[in-house]
């Protein structure tokens, strides 16, 4: 029989940025400091999953739905930002440069992974966009061949709004990056995307 | 207020071996898989909170006490492997190479960090060494100074059996280990040490 000392090993070294190396670490960690440490998580752990929904609006994480984002009467209701999962509404709203309200689809188009249009949150920011009096969609979807597609349907999907001024995140040298370390790729479109000094 | 979010990903990135970045990573992991990793991680906290005791007569941490090691008639009982911590326990019953019994002292002297003698478990040793017929003790303690003043301790407490053999751990070129990064203490004691071949 495998002893839950184990279990619990196995378990973390499977989580995001473990391994079974660092998993043992942390559990041994946790274990040593039973009330400091252990029971706390706990108790946090217990708490989160009976605080945290997810928001019926734009998909976000939060504790209350509406999230506390598209509640916010100080952000612009005019601007959408289109994503593709939780994780780029947490970068966006870190970098503190977005003021509008967010609507996330759950994903990109992916053959490989057989994600298609019917599993990403369309007809959700159809919706919104029936409903709402919304000025402007930014497409911050990745840089990659899925999160291209995926913004190239989108607007596909817009055609019914010809008003709706539709923009995407600039592409260019990352703030801080040395050109030597730059792709190709990269450089050439910072270079085609040049701007008056 | 500091939503439950936050709390969790804070609590997450002062762990052993994550920062700020992966207990964010971590979190929104677990937020993203409530049902298949953020329950199930609480339901087997405590459970392992709620079973795992420290050995009484070890120290180690086990779903028993005494641990499993100490109720194993299979282990020689008149070998005793004394370590710091139950990390070591852990690591020497992996490399399955040691069949006796431990006797964690629950860290080293260090007089940077305030560790005296009284707080080392070196009653329940002289307690054990009293009343079992042990003829020898190995010293598993790191290499380090603070390790080795540890071990040289342990031994000055051990002059009332005059029969105990003491033994520790070789010191030498660990397997795989190329030469040419070794550093110079490890290479010189390995030399000292030389074997015939």
């Amino acid at each position: 029989m495998i002893s839950s000392i184990d279990q619990l090993i196995k378990f973390l070294g499977r989580l995001p940025g473990l391994g079974p190396r660092s998993g043992r670490r942390m559990a041994l960690h946790l274990l040593k400091n039973k009330e400091n440490l252990l029971r706390p998580l706990e108790h946090m752990l217990n708490e989160v999953a009976a605080q945290v929904v997810r928001c019926v609006q734009c998909g976000n994480l939060d504790t209350c739905s509406p999230c506390s984002i598209c509640t916010n009467p100080e952000r612009q209701c005019g601007t959408l930002c289109v994503v593709a999962d939780v994780d780029d509404v947490w970068a966006l709203e870190r970098s503190g440069a977005f003021k509008g309200q967010y609507h996330i689809l759950g994903g990109v188009l992916s053959a490989m992974e057989g994600v298609g249009p019917d599993k990403l949150n369309l007809h959700g920011l159809l919706d919104r966009l029936a409903s709402n009096n919304i000025k402007e969609i930014v497409l911050a979807l990745s840089a990659t061949i899925e999160g291209q597609t995926t913004a190239h349907y989108v607007v596909g999907r817009l055609d019914d709004y010809p008003h709706l001024l539709i923009t995407k995140l600039a592409h260019g040298v990352p703030v801080g990056g040395e050109l030597d370390y730059l792709d190709d790729g990269t450089l050439m479109t910072a270079l085609k995307a040049r701007r008056p000094f």
